[in-house]
């Protein structure tokens, strides 16, 4: 029995019409040779309204009565849709968490799935019947409703291809697909045809946003193939696949960026052994999580500075870490958020010597000052001033000819 | 342990401040002697809206599916009273029907509780906590969730009454009570103290639409005392309550009417044993609600006119079933849908000669022509032309002097 998962995002499903064809192509590969499960989340809009009613009725909403409250939303989408591919002549059924189960480790509002027990789906797939099981939701050991937090229908999706040893799980959302960099800011951006996961995961932490990386790093530990289409045009998307999958042509596979960083700058720290560990180890204790960090050499051997970055959000709370940190001693704690992280990522420029000095110099070309640099295998991120973040896109994105 | 039942109807639950409000209710009761049960109904509109999108996706959802879709809406609101409950420093937590379970005899859209198994929420009730129960929802032994037909959250709110013993059942609703007469028609319409069972399921059978008829008789079978009171006004509402427990001085309790019946007369019937019968067989097995009968005497022994009432929305169907009836032999069938039907209610009737008699001169008094007359134990209805509606109850609601 080869099997498909098929998940549709909130946009896929925001609206009655939108769940007609979402049943179309529901119907459009039940009749190939797979037997189809269904992933849905909630119709767009219906979580946040959610969520916007909890905040209204308390700043500190019981975690577990949110997940109550929003996995309901999912209950509507997917009785709806099976109940459409009722009407079209197919046996379908909806299925919550708690019917199948699915087990989560029972954390409350970012749970992860142990366990997806198989038999009912595999019974009913067996039968002929297409389950449309709901996103982001499970239930734990003391059978109440857990979530994954936010995106988790992702989540869903590939854990339900991995315990059911899918041949593929299939994304449908509101986009076409993984581009080369935003379509919106870059007018010559272009659909990536397949990309390795190493390289989705560091397009999607850095802001490509298709989908969420615990949900692609679930993938590649399980090797899932993942293909990310639009559920409204009938058009090839980006497949997700295993590096050795990958026909390299490229060096570069994209670029992507973000605008919620914040740099933070030490200025006059004492130099001693465990300084950097000091000032990190608070703020990783709060979930702070610190970025790109440079330490610039000690002029004197007494004094240095530090830099980091951190999401714009965290900027409260880490100054007030800093400035309560008895373990650290410095003159002066600077913050700049007017900054952006552009990042070139390519698993092609493991091999590919000279990308670094093709990147420095293109901004260089023009008048790009480079704050902070760092690097991994398949990725080069720099810090610049964020009024130059349009203009560095658009000359790495030609310098690396990513152009249609 | 005293168990009290409290029951929130869609209304009362319908935006986030009615919620605080609710919650503020139940926490009142919670700090009296009783410990409180909750049963909601989704938020108002939300269950409308769910119906109205599955209506667009097929004009035959299915009824396992609909099911699904509409139970999401106590999830909503019952997750949101609990989570304001945790907010205001009380240990509570919402129950879904599987949870607990409620379990049902299985039929979609109109399903019937048959067992409710306590230890969990008595655990809960023990431990000091407040459990908040989605109310018209129950599952099936095959683990379906099943829903318990419009206004089924009564039907849970009794149904838990009994199973858990408790003193009392309070149904919050956006009505103060159950009152003489309609008081958007009547201003001088009074509201009952107490009513009997049976008084109140003519009342609601005839259209005081506070509570599902099929409710008050299982509160009826398990001797429940009902109040039903505003949720919006701290005012004593009505008890509803065993015929013994309830003091007289009023010969009629109430006066109700209903505007959507039909009159139906089939003239010059040929007049042999079991005609009837062979007219009422058909309507019968189609669940056609028949309900005021006349049959003439017949003049010249071989045929007669038979006269009966059907809600309007069964015409067209009993017309054709009438038509395609090849038992029966009449000469014209007429259809009247300007007619209304007027009731008097009331035990005290029982023990009190001439009542009848004065319902019927007040009618001729205001020269209102009496088309059918139906009786029981308790309850005189009359039909009469729809545009004296008005008229007839204003002057029965001063004839029998139910006014304030």
């Amino acid at each position: 029995m080869k099997i498909i998962v098929l998940k549709f995002g909130g946009t896929s499903v925001g609206t009655v019409e939108r769940i007609k064809n979402v049943a179309r192509i529901i119907s459009k590969y039940s009749k190939q040779k797979y037997k189809v499960i269904v992933v849905s989340s909630a119709m767009g809009g219906v979580t946040n309204d959610l969520i916007k009613k909890s905040k209204l009725l308390s700043n500190d909403f019981s975690l577990s009565e949110y997940d109550v409250l929003v996995s309901s939303g999912e209950q509507m989408s997917c009785a709806l849709i099976a109940g459409r591919l009722n009407h079209m002549g197919y046996k379908s059924q909806s299925w919550m968490g708690w019917q199948i189960p699915i087990l989560t480790e029972g954390r409350h509002g970012s749970s992860r799935i142990i366990q997806i027990y198989k038999k009912k789906i595999m019974d009913f797939l067996k039968s002929g019947g297409i389950p449309i099981i709901s996103g982001f939701q499970g239930i734990s050991l003391d059978k109440r409703i857990t979530t994954l937090g936010r995106g988790g229908s992702d989540a869903s999706a590939i854990m339900l291809a991995k315990f059911f040893k899918a041949e593929k799980c299939i994304i449908f959302t509101d986009v076409e697909g993984v581009y080369t960099t935003d379509p919106n800011m870059i007018k010559s951006a272009k659909k990536i045809s397949s990309i390795s996961y190493e390289e989705m995961l560091e397009m999607a932490s850095l802001g490509a946003k298709v989908m969420q990386p615990i949900s692609i790093q679930d993938a590649r530990l399980n090797r899932i193939d993942i293909d990310v289409k639009s559920s409204f045009k009938n058009k090839a998307g980006t497949l997700i696949t295993k590096r050795k999958n990958i026909s390299r042509n490229k060096i570069i596979t994209g670029i992507s960026f973000t605008k919620n960083d914040a740099k933070v700058t030490l200025v006059g720290v004492k130099d001693k052994p465990g300084v950097a560990a000091s000032i990190f180890k608070p703020l990783s204790q709060n979930y702070i999580n610190v970025d790109m960090v440079v330490q610039n050499i000690s002029a004197n051997g007494r004094e240095t500075d530090l830099t980091f970055t951190i999401k714009s959000e965290d900027i409260k709370k880490t100054k007030k870490l800093i400035k309560n940190n008895r373990n650290i001693d410095f003159r002066n704690l600077l913050i700049n958020k007017n900054v952006s992280k552009i990042s070139i990522i390519g698993v092609g420029m493991i091999t590919t010597p000279g990308v670094t000095f093709r990147m420095f110099q293109a901004l260089a070309k023009k008048n790009i000052n480079i704050q902070v640099i760092s690097t991994s295998e398949i990725k080069i991120s720099v810090l610049i001033n964020k009024e130059n973040t349009n203009k560095a896109v658009s000359v790495l994105h030609k310098e690396f000819k990513l152009y249609n």
